[in-house]
């Protein structure tokens, strides 16, 4: 028997901060046919709620520093107020949307990053091995889908915050040991740009070979370096094609391939 | 074959309020044998964080008025915060607990609560016939203890704010559709007290029958009137039995039984 194709989508804060975008997206998504897992970020939601609480936002490399109260915050905000507002906003599209922190289902076991040399506090690092195919199975057969924010446990207790990239391309990897999975990552722009001025000088596609290649010519900027590394390991660990492209164009096959 | 009895359990903000009750809490329930369900309130949790974003809390009638602001207060807390750290607690104690707001797969409908005559805002009321029993078995069958807060939704993408003591007699009503089902309420008494200063004063069976009496003769005191009304509509709606109890005596068979 073929399985069908599992369809891994990651959003971040340009969706989720705006409305609009969000409502335009969830109408997209629920309309996407077959298995499918949305992965999402926090956006600015969590530095805002920090700020009106009097809680310090320290960013480290793009990271959070998250200590005892900023975990608490962005459990709120992002397994509470945005993991539930989208699930709602995706049942209301008849998408049978079930919202998860890696806690949930024990879903995604991390572990925390070692305070040397830098202190992050509660953040945690997953293994893609961690992630539990086996429920991820049940769900998508039972026709749910799962709506994971980047919140997970270390299986002792204690929630770690995670990076939603990272979140996705071990659901992903996770995904792909039950059948062939295709990752796509929201993106701002239309795809990796070759000319970040130029909507229209889409990289049609990234392999590991022209990696090095755009790299050591510049073409491929400082913040592309990370998630193109991310989509990268995620093919390279049986994720049939990575995809990064603007979130309205989910449907066609525009974007940059990674594979 | 005979199918497992269900318990379904409810804390309140007697539990959650108190990190060495909680704990004790989450491992007795982890050691409960059988499908089980957890239900759990918000406490004091909610309105900590409302003080502390400028936002007042408003309560009618035990009834917290729920205007958009307030919404996302309890969204983040209950569904995120409060839902979050149980679970992984839960997870700690070796139970597979998964988390749930009633939009998660669609497992609570409510329906908002007319503006008339007090308008308490995205508040909202269950039909226990709008519970996703079907959702409940698969999972419950899978080994998976459901933990869910009293958040639910309106199929149409709006979130409403609920009393977990009527999320957990819809949950329970629900669950008898699969197999018998026990609902037991955790209370900071031993159970329904004849003297309300003596602890050794539980009445053990409160009925249709009794219920009248004991109002009339003032036995059963005003806050204990709508819990008891809320049991009492369980076990004429399905469920096998209903027990207030202490959190601590959770696995022996003391307090209040009505049926």
């Amino acid at each position: 028997m073929e399985k069908k194709r599992i369809n891994v989508v990651k959003i971040g804060g340009n969706v989720i901060d705006d409305p609009a975008a969000l409502a335009e997206f969830v109408r997209i998504f629920a309309s996407l046919e077959g298995p499918k897992i949305l992965v999402h970020g926090g956006g600015k939601e969590a530095t805002r709620l920090s700020k009106e609480l009097g809680i310090e936002t320290t960013m480290i490399e793009g990271r959070r520093v998250t200590d005892r109260a900023t975990l608490d915050v962005v459990t709120m905000t992002y397994a509470g107020l945005i993991n539930k507002r989208i699930v709602a906003m995706l049942q209301a599209e008849g998408c049978n949307a079930l919202g998860f922190s890696g806690a949930d289902g024990n879903l995604i076991k991390a572990t925390r990053r070692p305070a040397n040399p830098i202190d992050y506090g509660f953040v945690g690092d997953i293994d893609p091995e961690d992630v539990n195919a086996t429920l991820l199975g049940t769900l998508l057969n039972a026709g749910v889908t799962p709506v994971v924010c980047a919140i997970c446990h270390d299986g002792r207790g204690t929630l770690l915050n995670c990076n939603a990239d990272s979140v996705a391309s071990a659901v992903a990897i996770g995904a792909s040991r039950i059948a062939p999975t295709m990752l796509t990552y929201c993106f701002e722009k239309a795809g990796v740009l070759a000319d970040v001025e130029d909507e229209t000088s889409v990289i049609p596609l990234v392999t590991a070979e022209n990696f090095q290649t755009l790299k050591d010519e510049g073409v491929i900027a400082k913040g592309m370096i990370p998630k193109l590394t991310n989509a990268l390991y995620s093919a390279s660990k049986g994720v049939e094609a990575v995809r990064i492209c603007k979130a309205e164009n989910l449907l066609d096959d525009s974007g940059t391939i990674i594979r």
